[in-house]
């Protein structure tokens, strides 16, 4: 069944489609350190299986500084706002990484559809030299286009499964504010609150 | 001394002014329990003195919860995506909160001088209800507007002192990627590295 605030989400995301950016949202994690740390990533969509229905898709290289933190502490936070509706979705989870040895065939079959996907250029960044070491040649960086039914090993599928929501909308006066969260893994209540 | 990051992040500030939303970024903190927080805050601009000449001004509210955050951790990390120009700062730094108690008068100064600037409906929001408390009735946020030269105890200034910079350009052909680390709490070294 499709959590209550899936509703609000797609319409926000519907309402701010003519943005591109409006598919991006930021990630914190927390590092092995017990830091905080927060990127930008892009939102591909929601996983459609029957027991991860309302959970998010992200993808990352397993090269990344993320996965030794999400290794470390499987949890995120993700901010999402909305630029052109001025309403604010943060998404508090647990993190699932799909490597190629998932054993879930379901999920395995995700990661690959994800893979086939990604439009040429995103797929080369998995060939790119290695993130955050000293910058290569343009050269190494000019990769001919990836086979789309084959997905690089270094290309993870990472799942947002949501547990709390907090829903700001800054354009309504006064601001309402609204929390969504899962009870016992089960079902979720919804609360409206001081903004 | 300007770090050497200030530079592309005032260009960067610049040349999005255009967006409004280009002055919000999304500040990570870690709770007391270890999790990862994460929402949207507006830059007030930096701090202009001596001792924090690279520090950034946020504001916040006694009664948030990031502040129970930053009284266990006091480290953040702010992603800071410009739209228009498709460039990431991410700034992982101390946090310090300016309150009614500083003692440094020249912090405690520049409180009293984020509160006298903000408009009337933002100083209004400091006698709002408490937040994320059951929502209160429409009136209680009918709040006349607030003596600009007498901040309310529960405002609070929080200064991010940055430490390390991740400025990322995905217009660049490849990406371009530069990193900037305060060594010994002296200087600033600058490393390019791959996206």
């Amino acid at each position: 069944m499709l959590a209550p605030w899936r509703s609000p989400l797609s319409s926000a995301i519907h309402r701010n489609r003519s943005k591109p950016h409006s598919r991006y949202f930021q990630l914190a994690t927390v590092t092995t350190e017990g830091y905080p740390a927060n990127r930008t990533v892009v939102f591909r969509g929601f996983l459609e299986l029957e027991h991860y229905l309302n959970t998010l898709k992200i993808i990352t290289d397993a090269r990344s500084a993320k996965i030794k933190d999400l290794e470390n502490q499987a949890l995120a936070e993700v901010c999402w706002y909305f630029t052109k509706t001025r309403e604010q979705f943060r998404i508090a989870g647990k993190l699932k990484l799909i490597t190629a040895t998932e054993t879930n065939l379901e999920l395995l079959q995700a990661r690959k559809t994800t893979w086939h996907n990604l439009s040429d250029s995103a797929r080369s960044q998995f060939a790119w030299p290695h993130p955050a070491q000293p910058a290569a040649d343009q050269s190494a960086f000019e990769i001919d286009p990836l086979d789309p039914n084959l997905p690089l090993d270094n290309f993870y599928l990472l799942l947002l499964i949501p547990q709390k929501i907090d829903h700001l909308q800054l354009r309504s006066d006064p601001q309402q504010r609204c929390l969504y969260t899962l009870e016992n893994n089960l079902s979720w209540s919804t609360e409206f609150v001081n903004p």
